[in-house]
């Protein structure tokens, strides 16, 4: 059991743009005690729930996803950016700073009543977390949490996933801490 | 145990274009029992290997790759497309049938002597595994073999993988078989 999993989490600053620091997760893949540490962690908070359905989203997501997907006893759905998944989809908009941007899940991957865990590595502004959320629930699919390994608590990105169960593993207060 | 893996795969004619016919997996994943009986076709031949880093190949490769690496306790590495990766990365440049495309690993994912298996959801014509292969090898990784869970055998990407250890559960002989 690693109980300092931050200390895996590589800190890039100025990636993809000046101003950010980047929270690299690969560093605690690399490491098989930080990895697993992070996937009972991850795991601990929903083991008790049926869940159904385990919703990645593209494609650090897809990582701890299906590894949830795996360990609940739950299949695994990828939600991804448009034009990636090939049968037909339901999409959904939403709003980015600059622009905006999609997310879409095959039609009939989730059906009406399936208790769904949604999972991403960070959590930041929320917005595609939300997208992602607002989708399953066109899909008659009930949120039964939602999972990031990170989250940017400065962003306040859980304010926007209201009224769902959040659950992060590793919290930032600042962008520099 | 799901005996026929095939079936929970969805044949999806015309995509990405005209000719091609897309094979599937989110089916397969969307379904608990293939899904696990999936895992343990990939896992069983490589049970008895020590592996020290699975390396999954951007993005369908990080689902089945990251539960490689969970069952196998290996570190996992991903493999990706030119500018996701946030630090430092070693890079292999490979020819597509038209133009050409690069595979990224992070510096230091891999350390001299370590064996390495290597995971994609599928194997068409072999390009990006090879180059992730000759990557590993640059920075003195073994590769222990090379998995996937589909192969399109008629493209013969498993001679442009020889000399390692290819495992496929699922084989296509034609494109419209």
């Amino acid at each position: 059991m690693v109980n300092d999993l931050s200390s895996y989490i590589r800190a890039v600053p100025g990636f993809p743009k000046p101003g950010i620091v980047f929270r690299d997760i690969t560093t605690l893949l690399n490491n098989p005690a930080a990895f697993q540490s992070a996937l009972e962690a991850l795991h601990a908070p929903f083991k008790q729930n049926r869940i159904d359905k385990v919703v990645g989203i593209e494609s650090r997501g897809f990582i701890f996803g299906a590894l949830l997907a795996n360990l609940l006893h739950a299949g695994f759905v990828p939600a991804r950016k448009p034009g990636k998944l090939p049968a037909t989809v339901l999409r959904e908009d939403y709003e980015l700073e600059y622009g905006h941007d999609a997310i879409e899940i095959h039609t009939g991957a989730i059906r009406a009543g399936e208790q769904i865990l949604v999972h991403d590595d960070l959590l930041a502004t929320g917005g595609t977390a939300a997208a992602t959320c607002r989708l399953i629930e066109r899909m008659h699919g009930t949120i039964v949490g939602v999972s990031f390994l990170i989250e940017l608590s400065f962003l306040n990105g859980r304010d926007r996933l209201r009224p769902y169960a959040v659950h992060s593993v590793i919290r930032y207060d600042a962008e520099n801490e």
